[in-house]
Order: structure tokens, then C-alpha cells, then sequence
């Protein structure tokens, strides 16, 4: 790395590069294999976009800014929030360059995690008197200099769900410190659905929830590189394989996903990583720090994704022939609106953003858990639309095998054909990737991550209910009633 | 008017007392009443109360802002637009002033009226070199110095609706100019739900769609006294009458609303008074700059109606015994997250709001659409929740004549008590208000004027279709599936 | 009584002749009226029509029935079910004769509560040897031969809604024994939104919900006449009032409806008159007998009030001029693919109906509670569609006096008009209407007891989780995923 | 075939062997391929079952019929309907028999499209004084003999879908006669989404759509074995493969299916199988006659869909701990009340099915396309809840060869527990399996077939307005508003 380059970005070769360095922990097919693998290109190549697109004149401004510890010109996915513009930046970024990779940008989960200790760490500070938050900086700006790349491992696995941590038959159910040493800890356990762990150099450790005071072994945050003795991560990939096409080939083909069951086998995290470490109180505040951020991200991500669906039913509806059919213009109105509705919540969360005392901003909770429920609540909705519009052909359109055989292919060129002005190829082109989106490998993000991903429904709603503030609103009601002449005041 | 002050504020007495003097040309029953009628007075309360509270220390800073002409203190009302803090301002103050009322504020209408001409103006003139702009700006003048109130009168009647204004039988059925003299034109034509003119100054009339070039005489926009020659207002009132009791008063008892049916009976306006004359191509732009003023401005109300709706759903539970009930937090959550989203829409609208080159800003069209819309789809559901949750009493909740006889009073105390740590009285009057919201004067607001004030659902719907760029999003799916790699590219 | 008549049907003449000599013991506005009262004649014109209809031979097929205990043919609301088709009759029934009143046919609540008696009773004898079966059939015969109407008094006040009935500050929020003597037994309590008790000869009253074996004095179920000793009904009335229109009159003004809080001032009733007296295991059975036939009831009317909005809308449609507009007609499809379902559940319950041993056969349980849930959960939808359709007018329609009114009848002739092909009077009767139904008088039908007639939806909803078999549903899964082989039978 | 048995049954080897023999007519993965192919097992294990069953005491009740022609045994999917309760036990045994199988039970399109026929061809003759009616009793009677099994080929290509069959540019977009000779007719075209037609003996093929009386080459049907000349089966698979595990099988492994673009290359079709040959008037009863069947057939199936995502859901919550969590058994509930208005809706189709003077019955239209339609427009709903309830690891739970790997299974072993009183095995298995339903082969047959099997949501909606009869429900309310006094009768 040269320091003395106005800037710390580096290029996906390098990224690369330091990918298949790190030491074969990820488990695939039940062995280990190698990062290089082919299963895990299609994660890479969209980490490998946000580092090369940062360079890219054309998409610099919006993928950099400016580093609140260096002064030199970052990632933008590396950088702290400093202001509302920042925050909406983030979804305007995060809208915009899932427009252009047409699937999650993964990129998000390290930085709003980032966020999150940011702000915990401080607090944690202040009313403890530790040193997490000169620890975070530190690491900060190692990270930030090295351009790294990093996930959330978040989700525990939580055994028997209507039990806390420390009921838990095993303990291990929530990942926890077996050991506090004079250079460390020592954790165990395991986090679920760890989105994009095999393709990123850290992974940023928080607790899933808030924890009581006897669970101080259970309030544990830290980083650690992807590879770190006792990890193991045993990976499920998408794309880069279910849509992989020899010969018709298209942009999407390369752009794919990995995640894993990540195992914590009696990991040792040395004291400069720790960020979080048994102060109880201040679980819920390092969840709920990244959760916000990431379920703003959501609000940026989402709408492109209902952006691009309703490019793919306006475009089959064309291919097919009735691109003005009354039903078919009010479905894409519906869509139209989800996708404003859900990026509107994500501007709101920026614009009523908190700042906390050491400059750092985390977008509104109720905003931003509002816009994420939303999307989650409407994602079958988007692919009924979809695959409605499409018609029964996008459930059962033959495999490029059948397609482009030599003896079938008249066929398909005769009876595929829609409108046409269009070509058959293209039309064949669109409801293959419907039937992926709606039932095949891509669906997996769709009726899965799409409802799930940044914590379950029910959490949002929990979240949201939390930061409705009732009586209030009982206040105006027993006000205009006559009930009680107090109106019991806020700030909106 | 003592123009020696430092604002331009007048109170609730003036304003009265002006409206006293005005002609009689308002009907009620079949016959010519007085502005002093008491059916009127629940809307002037109203009014009232947007000039007294400008002048209360709490709400001033709120409620005022500073003259873009006199620079001097004006009502907020008044106030034509001049940054996103303006647009973000105005939502936030209608829905604090709602939450106050517990219904329509009223007064938004004339000040989003204004906002549309303020830009349809200056274009106008920009294009055909006319004087229309600068008659505008000597008519806010005015407006602002005496604290004026307004409504805007858009809707036409409409006669056959599959018809275009000059395709109709009755050329009247659209307002039009029906001669063009010297000193101004005279108008003919009706203009339907006029919200508030029987308790405004001034009338503001806009043409309600789009013209086409042979309907130069109804592209027609002018501001009138309410009392002007020529006009009459036959009125329909709600409030001030129905929810009027004579025992157990309440602060909403004094809270009301009346517009009309207002007759154009060959009615003259003088050229400086008139702001649209013949424009088709501008007929459209003005029509939308009051809407997308005014969409936006229900995205400040709405979000007010769901809080009190919320407040009162949420008080009764607790009157009833049951609030932690688990079908009722769920119910009142999802009444939080419409407020929500709603309002997310009106934040985002002023944040992507448009300057005009005379400095006038107007909130993002696509955005206020929405956010109106989903209100206007939603309205049902929130008063099926409350009445759900309210239970069946506040549907046959008695009348003030059966609960307070001396000889019933007593079964209703020991009958209609609730949990009993709250007054039966208090349970009393939520359900008597509840069933005045859901079924009875008030429900013409929430069913009837929460679903069509400021343009027809199917309106916002057209205006959100034109707003979405679908080409775009059809280029970004072209573009991953490797059918073109061309990508259409846009400003977000 | 001539007693050799083939039947046992009276005329309307003497329905009223019967309610004119009862004792004035019901309350409109703080005192005492007589049944002669003008605000009960909506409600006592349709009970009239269930009378005269019956002797009607265009009728008759469908409004009487063959007595199961004389033989004798009596009106089908007198009649006790003895098949499948005798329920599928009944909702066929409701649903035409809601068609020609436009709004709730009232008799089915008597009726439902007599099969509900006749289930229980019997059992009830079974069980515990007692003879309320016999009491129960000499009163049958005594209702059948008299053509008796009837309410059912069903939901109890219910106080603080957590707590049960022997847990209640005040043990009389529920209705209770407070006294067994030789000759009866002397109940004292208050039943709520006890519909039409104003205008029937009888009132049934039966538990509002199961008892525990504490709670003997709650479980309570007998018959007595409406103005029997001790009982006071408090009312409150709909139409026949707010719908009456001096000059145009329409039919529908002559319906209406009355209902009240009906107090039972320490009543004693005879045995003979006792249906239920303390045995608490068969209080369940006896509520849900009444509930599933009344929600089943309800099967019949709702599709009948739906096809009413069908019928106004696709109306309004036409006098608008835009009947074929592609969201008028889709949203005509919505309703009626509503009617169609609701009505499907009430003939899959009446196929699927259960036959008791003494004859009787009672409507399936889960698909009665679907319909009815299913309507409860839609009427708000209805109601917006309806006003969506309709436009803005019908929210602020003028009433008659000002229509009506010399000076201002030819602007209504002139700006009301729609398509000209419909007189101006016909489009200004039903937008009338619908301002009526959606916020006038008739609302409170609606919004009210279309929601939580016949319990409220959380209780459909209870209803329809008990009845649903998820363990067999389980084992269907476990079979098929090898977990185990058995598969748990039952029939469909 | 031994006449002289008291029944035509055949056993599941029988069937297979037949297919056997049959011509390589099925391309898969661009080749040719034989019927015994591994990827057509999940399809024939269903129809053998079919086969198999109705041999099995348990099931020869529901799964035989009596032959009207025969008066032998038949299987209930050869038998044509002749009343009310042959409708009903259709739904009965298609939602017995889905519970069975897990999946669409595939053999109710062949006898659909036969009663569709029955109706069709009898009316044809009576107006015509054709033949059709005699020669298919003649293919029914061998049809039942033979124990056939068949699919319906109804669905076209449809090239560009603005246009008529007679206004495509190629004509061959809706399948047509090209030739008629003395002993048959020629026909070309393709039919698309063709079920079940690798597995099958025979085709029968429909029109689509009504055709104008310029189109009497497109209005043809006829049934020829499945593997006849110039027919070419161009298939797609399910099941039988994705869902194939090694080690932990499942009985729903071994159940699949295919289908196909079934290529009509210059057919011929002897006359005694053809019966539809250019009666233009009758295309669309012949397609409606088949429409009706199968729409009330999916009031079968999809309940049982419903049933069995509920029982999964419930399990899963079990395994998870919650299963009592309150927004859990409301979701499920949800489930319970789709499930029964479904079924509700087929069994109203059956009580109100149609006779016709043959002795043939068909379903109800309008209720059938009402469940069709409600159950087309909530599949997504369904996915979302289980995915929701399951939570997010039944989005990335891992395969079988992670899963079991020496190595990692001890893993899985303690972090995939739930609640410890189930096994953890059991807990994986089910994750599996909803995978699989939401976004894995499985997701095929519910976010696509039970979306457009049977025909597309709009047509259903269509034929839902077509058999609404708006006239008579304006009829209601212009008598009840005294705009008419005539009230359009009709039968309910």
C-alpha cells in the first residue's frame, strides 16, 4: 500500500489477490475448498466492482468519500457517517449500484456494522471508562487504509427460540466467551445466514439481541479476519452456477452470492479486536446500531429491486405483445409506488438521522425499520406481479440445452416468438431469468433474504412499535375529548 | 392594517369580523344564510385558530415564516415556497396543527393554490411574453399583507366523465370563459366539493385537467373574493352540528367544516385578477402545481388522522381492559407504520422538491402522489381497525339524551364501565366519538374526503405512472441479460 | 288464533296490533316510548314484510316451511332445521329478501337462537336427566303457532374485557342468577347491542361465551317477552329517521332498524320459560348453536348487501358516463368475487352441516365462521370501493332541502347531470344513497354491525383455529418428509 | 384387458409398461429420450398411484366410480360427471389424494377435458347434426376400458397476444387444421405448458379461447395417444431430480413432474377422434366445458397446498420452539381461512353445478373461477408466510453433502437444534423441504402453476365478471331508490 497516494483505494485484482492468500477455512460440498473456487466468483465479482468502480471517474463521486480520520479520499463503504448527506448518499449509492449488478451489493453489512460500533463504543466508554472506542478507531483506520472488505456475523443460532441465552439446554446457542486471558478472549458458538462471509477479509461480530444482566458472557463484540484460526465456514452459494450459460450468456451470469454457518470452534480474539465485552447494557444499543443502518441500506437496495422487476414485467408485456393492457399497467403502478414508498422511508431516515456525540450519525430507527418491514411485507407480492405479467411461460421455459439444440431450436424461434418487432432470443432471454427470480436460484434471495435479511419481520415490528410513542398520542385524543386537557409534548 | 408592524398577522377576531361583513351569497336549507350562521362556525374555529396561534409565542415559530416580498413576518399560510426547509416546514406544521384539531386544518388549500400559480405564471409569461406573473406577485402582495384566507376551487362538475370539456353536451359542465372584454373575462360554470369557501376570503380557481388546444376557453385561472358578483355557494356542513353537545362538551364539539357546491353565474374577474386565460399548454402545469402542493400536504394531515386514530384505538383497548392484547398491538402497529410511511413520502417529496428559476419551490411530484395515494388506499382499513378494535358498543353507543337521564345515568355508570381504573364517562366519550368517526358526521371526512380531496385515487395513480420511468428500468434489465448493453441512464 | 287453519302465518296488521299492546318499556331519548313510535317503524316494516311476504304466493315457497311438530306450514323463520337443504335454504332466503329491503332482514336472530336452544337442551337433558328439552319443545310450539318474532340476547356487557365473569369487580357484567326460587329463578345483568329487541314479541337470551365450573350463576339461557317484568330497553335507532326524505321518497326510507342496552332489573322467569339454569359444561354449546347458525345467517346477507354495492356502483358507473373504464370494472369484480366466496362458505357449511340425534341439524362451524370472518375482515373494503367508484360528489351531496329548493333545483339539474341519457333526479338519488351508506345513518350498519354482528372477528377467528385440524396437517408433512410414517386420519 | 373382471382397472405396472412401449417422442436436454428415463419417474409414481390406490381397499371408495357406459368399476378419473355428489367427491378425493402426495395430483386435466367434451359434442350434434357425441362415446368407452390416463393440450403459444388467432403474422401461433381429408384432418401448432405429457397415454387437445366465426381452421379438438406421428414432446422436468437425496431420502423424493411444448408437426388425426372440426360457436364452450372442470379441480388441490404449508409451518414452529408465539397462530390461521374458502368454493360449485341433456354434469362457472381465482391470488401469500414463519435459515439450511460430511455433521448436530424434544435431523429435514417449496424445483409448481394452471388470473376474473349479473343487482338498488319500480328477476 502507498501511503502517500492521495487516496486508499485499491483495485478487485488486489482484493483478489488477498483473497486467495487467506488460509482454506470454507467448507463446500462438505470439504474444505479454496476461495479461488469457482462457486464463490460471483460474490467476488460485485466486491471486486465496488473497488474497481470507485476508481471509475464516472462512478467515483458517488462510490468515495472523504475519510473523518485521514482526510484521504476512501471507499465510500469503508467511511463512518458524518452527516445526512452522507446517509442519504448511502441509499442513493446502495439504489444505483444494485440498478447496475441487478442483485444485493453486499458491500453494506461491513460498513453499517462500522456505524454501529462506532457509536456503542463511544457510550460504552463514557460510562465505563474503558477503551473500546480508541481501539475501534485504531482499527478503523487500519481498515480503512487496506480498503477492506468485511460482513456481519449477527444471527445466532438461537436453538430453542422461546428461550433466552442463558436458558439455553447448550449454551453454546448464542455465541458466548469461554475464556477472558490477559491478551484476549476466547469465543464460542456460531452465527447463521453469515451473507457474504466467504468472499470478504473480516467479518464484524455482534450480539442478535438484548441481553440481561446474566448474560455477561453472551454481550460480545469484535472483528476478526475471515480466516482466523477456529473459524470454519460452511458455505451455501447462489448464481454463479444455477445461472451460469455456456452459450447464451448474459452480464447477470457472473454476479452470484456465498454465505455460511460460520463456526466460532474456541476462537481467540486478542483485546485490540474487542469492542464489546460483557457490558450487558450495551448489547441492544451495538445490534440495534448496526440494524438501523442496515435496515436503511435495505431502503436503497429494495426499491432497485422492485426498480428492476418492473423493468423485466414491463419488458416481457411488450415482448409478449400488450404492453398496454389496463391490468398490466396497474400492476406496474403497484410496483412503482412499493418502490417509492420503500426509498421515501430511507430519505425520512436520513433526513431525521441522530447525531451522537462524537460525530457519528445513525439514520432514524422508526423510518428505517418502517421501510424495511414494508419491503419484507410486499416481496411475494412483487414476484406474484411479476411472474403474473410474464405468464405461465416464464414457469416452465426450457434450459439453454433444449433451447439452443440444433434439432429444437427452430421450434423455440418459431413458438416462442411474441410481438415481432422483438427478438425470439430475447424474449427467450427475459422469461429464463423470471423463472430464476421467481423459482429457481435467485429466488432464494427473493422470497428468502427479502423477508429475513437485517432481522425477522416480527422484529421490525417490534422495533417500530417501540418507537411509537402511544401515549402521545392518547395525549391529542384525550385532549380533543375533553378527557384530560394535557397534551403531553414531543418533539415530532 | 397598520403597516408600521413588523408582521402582517391578524387574529381570529379580525378575520371574523371580516367575514361578517362579506355579502350574503352562501345557501343552507334551500335559502340565503349569513356567514354568521352557527353551522359555520366549526370551520372558522379553525381558520380562527391558524391566525391566533401564529400570534401564541408556542406554535410561532411554527406557524410564521418571512415574507419573500416585504420580508416581513407572515402566516405560514401565506408563504410561498422557497427552499426544502420551506416543504419540510409545511408538512411538519400540518401535522402538529392536525394532531391539535383532530381534523382538517383548512387552510393549506389556498397556500398550495398559490404555489402553482406562483410557477404556472412565470412560464407563462416566459413563453408568450404576458403580464400574468407580475399580477400575480402584486396579488400576494395583498394577500400576504392582509393575512387572507383561501380555497382553491378546482374540481369541475364534470357532466359525462368519458367526455372531454368541449365534447360535452352542456359546454358549462367545465368551467369557462363565455366573454372576453376590456377590463377582464366573464366566467360560467360550477365548481364541485369546494372545500371551505364558505369560511375563506377568497376563492382561487384552476382548471382541474389537462386542455387540449381547442379548449382555450377553459383553460381558465383567477382569484376572487368569496362573496364576488355572480357567485354562489351552496354550502353542506359537518361539525359545529352533529358532534355539538350540550352537557358533555369537548374541545372537537367547536371543530367543523363546510364547502359548497360554488355556482359561476356569468361571473366578471378584472385582468387582475386573472391568472390563466387561453394557455392551454399551461392548464396542465397549473392544475399540477397545486396538486403536487397540495398531495404533499395531506402527507402531513393523513399521517395526523392514523396518529389520533392510533391514540383513540390505543385508549380504548385500555378502557376495555385488554391493551397488551397481542391482535390489537399488531392492529395498532400497522396503523404506526402507515402514519409512517405516509409521512416518509411528504419528507422525501420536500428533500427532492424542484426549484423553479423565480426561487419557488414545489415538493416532487412522483414522491406527494404516492404518499397521498397509499393514503387514500388505506383510509378504510384504519377506521376498520378502530372499529375492530373499539368493539361493537361503538356502534350503538347511545346518544347524550338516553346517557345523562336522571333515570338511565345510573345503568349506563354500572353497564357501560370498562376496566375500572378509568371513568366510565371517559370510555363514554371515546365511544361516542368513535362512532361519530366511523359512521357518523365525521366519517364524511375520513370515508369521503380522505379518498378524493385533492384529485381521485385513480388520479394520483396516473400522476405516479407518468413519474416512472419505466424505459429506465427496462434498460437495466436489458443490460444484465445481455440483451442490449446500452443502459439508459438518468438522475435518481 | 283460528286454530284450523292450515297455517299458522299472520299479517303484518297483526304483528304490529301485538307490539301496540305491549308495555312501554323501552327508552328514546331519556324516556319511556311506545312501540307506536314513529323511530321504530323502519324496523317493525321489515318484520312486517316477513309476515305479509310469507302469504305472498310469489314468496311463500321461500318463506315457510312445514312445522316438524304440528304439520302445520309456518314462516321459515318460526322453523327449526331438519337438512342440509333446509340450511341451504335459509342463506338463499336471507340473501333475496336482503335483496329487496337493501339492508339486514332481522328475523334470522330468532330463529338461529330456537335452533341453538334445540341442540342444547336436548343434550343437556342426556346428560343430567333435566327437562329442558321438553320445556323447550312446548315453547316451540307455542312460537310456531303465534308466528312469534324474536331477538337473541346474547352479548353481555363484559366490563373489564381481561377478566372473567366470576372474576369481575361487578359480578352483574355478565348476566347472572342472584336468586333460585320454586317457580322460576330472578336473573339480573344487561345485554349490549341486543338488535331489534324494540320490535319483536320475544327475547332469547343465552351466554355470551363458555363458563368454568365456577361459574354457575353465568350460565344462563331462557326465553321472555320483550316487555316482561323488570326489562327496560334503552335504544338507539337507525333510518326511518335520517333516510326519511319529504319529497323523494324511495322505498328504502321505509326501513330502518331499532336495537338497545336491555337492562334486567332483577326479572324473575318461570320455569317453563328456562332453558339453561347452571350447567355450565353445556354454556359453550349453547352460544356457539346460536353463533354457528347466525354466522351462517350471515353467509346469506352479506353477499346480498355486496351485490346492493355492486349494483349502486356499476350504476353511479353508468350516470358517470365511464361504465367501462377498466379500474371501475375491476373493482366491480372485486365485489363480486366477495359475494361469491361468502356465500360459498354458507353453502359448504350447510352441505358439511352436522345432524344432532333429536333431528336437528346445526351449520359446520369452520366454514360459517370462515364466511362470516371473511365478510367481517372486507366490509370496509367494500365501502371504499364504493366511494372510489362514485367520486368525490357523494361525499358532500346536498340533501334535499337545498336540492329541492326553488331557487336552486335548476342548478342541481343543470351541474348534477352526468351522461344525459339518466335523469339528473336518478343520479342525485343514489349518490344520496351512498353518502348514506358510507357516512350517514345507514354507516352504523356497516362499518359497525357488519364488522362485529354475531361476535367479533377475533372470536371468528378462535372459532376457525379450533376447528382446524393442525395436527392432522402436521402428520400430512411428516409423512411425506419421511419424519414418520404415520399419517393421522381423520375425515375431510 | 380381461372383459370379463367386474372392474377396468389397471395396476401402476401395467400403466408404466404401456409407456414403455410407447414411441421416443420426448426431447430432454436437446435429445431424445425414452419414457423410462430417471426424470419422468416423479411423474409416473403419481399416475401409478393413481392406478394403485384405487385397487387399495382404503381408497376404492373415493378413487372408483361406476361406469354410466358399463355400468363395470372404473377409476374415478375416467368417469364423466353425473351429479352433485360426483362434483363433490371429485374436490374430496383431489384434496384427499394431494394430502397423499404432497403435490399436484396431475390425473384430474385428462377427465376435466373429457367432461368437457361430453358437453360439447352432444350440442354440436343437436345443432349440427354431427357425429361428435357418438364417436366419443366410443373413445370414452375404450378410454374407460383401457384405464387411460391423458392430459388436456389446451394452452397456445399465442405469439404476439394482442392479436387474434387469424391475425398473427405466422398462423400457426394457435394450433389449426392445415388439411381436411376424407379419413382425418392435418393440424399444426404447439401447444405450451403442456402437464404431464411425458407420462401420460393420451393428449387431448381444446382450443383456448372462444374463435370468431372467420376462424374455423383454429377451432378444433381432438385426442390422440401421446405418442402418435408427428407430435413432438419438448420437455421440462421436476422433482425426480433436485429434490433426490441420497442418504436422508423422503417419500416425496420420488414424487415429480413433467411437462411439455408439445410440437404438432403436420398431425394427422382420424375423424373418429376428432370432435371439434370448425363449429366456431362451440370453441368456447368446448374450452369453458374443460375450464370449469379444472378450476373446480384446483378447489381441490390448492386447499390441500394450503393444508399442507400450514402443517409445515406449524411444525416448524414446534421445532423452533414458538409454536404458540401469537403472530404465529395468526399467520396460521390465515392459512386455515384460505384453505376453507377455496374448498367452499368448489363445493358451492358442485351443489350449483349444471345438468345437461345428456345426463353430464359441470361445475358451477362462476364459483369455480372464483376459487380458481382467490386461490391464484393469494399462492404468494402462502410462501411468504412459511418462509416468514420458518425463519431465515430456511433460506441457506445446506445440502445433503454438507450436511452429512463426516466432518460437519457434529456441527449441524448441535447448532441446527431447535426445541431438543425433536430431532434435530427432523428439524433439517423440514428447513429442507420448505427450501425446496419456496425457492428451490418445488417453487416451479406453486409461484408459477398455481398461478396460470387452468388459465391466467385475468381470464378468471373475466369469466367471474361475465357470469356476474350487474343488471340485476342495479335492479335492486333503482327499486329501492324508487328509480324503478321493476325488479329484474332471476334465479339466484
Amino acid at each position: 500500500m502507498d501511503l502517500n497516494k492521495d487516496n486508499y483505494l485499491i483495485t478487485s485484482a488486489q482484493y483478489r489477490q488477498r483473497l486467495s492468500k487467506m488460509r482454506n477455512n470454507v467448507y463446500l460440498h462438505g470439504k474444505l475448498a479454496s476461495r479461488d473456487n469457482a462457486e464463490f466468483e460471483g460474490g467476488k465479482e460485485i466486491f471486486g466492482l465496488t473497488h474497481d468502480l470507485a476508481l471509475d471517474p464516472k462512478w467515483e463521486g458517488m462510490l468515495t468519500a472523504t475519510s473523518s480520520i485521514s482526510g484521504k479520499k476512501i471507499n465510500r463503504f469503508c467511511h463512518i457517517l458524518r452527516s445526512p448527506e452522507d446517509m442519504l448518499q448511502k441509499i442513493k449509492v446502495t439504489r444505483l449500484f444494485t440498478h447496475y449488478v441487478g442483485r444485493c451489493i453486499q458491500r453494506c453489512m461491513g460498513v453499517d456494522a462500522l456505524n454501529g460500533f462506532s457509536v456503542a463504543t463511544y457510550y460504552i466508554d463514557k460510562k465505563y471508562g474503558t477503551e473500546y472506542y480508541k481501539r475501534f478507531l485504531k482499527y478503523l483506520e487500519y481498515f480503512e487504509k487496506n480498503d477492506l472488505t468485511a460482513c456481519c456475523a449477527m444471527t445466532d443460532v438461537k436453538g430453542h427460540r422461546a428461550l433466552r441465552p442463558h436458558e439455553q439446554p447448550d449454551h453454546d446457542m448464542y455465541l458466548r466467551i469461554v475464556e477472558r486471558k490477559s491478551d484476549g478472549i476466547v469465543v464460542r458458538g456460531a452465527k447463521a445466514s453469515n451473507s457474504d462471509s466467504p468472499t470478504v477479509d473480516e467479518i464484524l461480530v455482534t450480539p442478535t439481541r438484548l441481553m440481561t444482566p446474566e448474560e455477561k458472557d453472551w454481550a460480545v463484540g469484535f472483528a476478526i479476519p475471515a480466516d482466523w484460526d477456529g473459524v470454519k465456514l460452511i458455505a451455501t452459494c447462489q448464481g454463479g452456477r444455477g445461472l451460469v450459460h455456456n452459450r447464451l450468456v448474459a452480464p447477470i451470469d457472473k454476479f452470484g452470492y456465498a454465505d455460511s454457518l460460520t463456526i466460532f470452534d474456541n476462537v481467540f480474539v486478542p483485546w485490540e479486536r474487542v469492542f464489546l465485552c460483557g457490558e450487558t447494557d450495551f448489547s441492544f444499543q451495538l445490534t440495534m446500531g448496526f440494524a438501523r443502518c442496515h435496515r436503511q441500506s435495505y431502503c436503497g437496495c429494495k426499491p432497485a429491486l422492485v426498480d428492476i422487476m418492473l423493468g423485466a414485467a414491463s419488458l416481457i408485456a411488450k415482448y409478449n405483445g400488450v404492453p398496454n393492457a389496463p391490468h398490466i399497467r396497474q400492476k406496474l403502478t403497484d410496483l412503482a409506488i412499493d418502490s417509492v414508498l420503500i426509498y421515501a422511508a430511507g430519505v425520512a431516515s436520513a433526513i431525521n438521522g441522530e447525531r451522537f456525540e462524537n460525530g457519528t450519525y445513525l439514520p432514524d430507527e422508526l423510518f428505517s425499520n418502517v421501510g424495511r418491514y414494508f419491503a419484507a411485507s410486499k416481496v411475494a407480492d412483487w414476484l406474484h406481479i411479476l411472474v403474473d405479467i410474464a405468464g405461465g411461460l416464464s414457469e416452465n421455459v426450457v434450459q439453454e440445452d433444449q433451447y439452443l439444440s440444433e434439432d429444437l431450436n427452430p421450434y423455440f424461434e418459431k413458438y416462442y416468438a411474441g410481438d415481432p418487432q422483438y427478438k425470439t432470443e430475447d424474449r427467450y432471454r427475459l422469461l429464463r431469468y423470471i423463472r430464476h427470480l421467481a423459482h429457481g436460484d435467485m429466488a432464494e434471495m427473493s422470497l428468502g433474504g427479502d423477508i429475513h435479511g437485517a432481522g425477522a419481520p416480527e422484529m421490525y415490528r417490534l422495533a417500530i412499535w417501540r418507537n411509537t410513542d402511544a401515549e402521545y398520542y392518547e395525549s391529542l385524543i384525550k385532549r380533543i375529548l375533553g378527557i384530560s386537557d394535557k397534551m403531553y409534548t414531543r418533539e415530532l
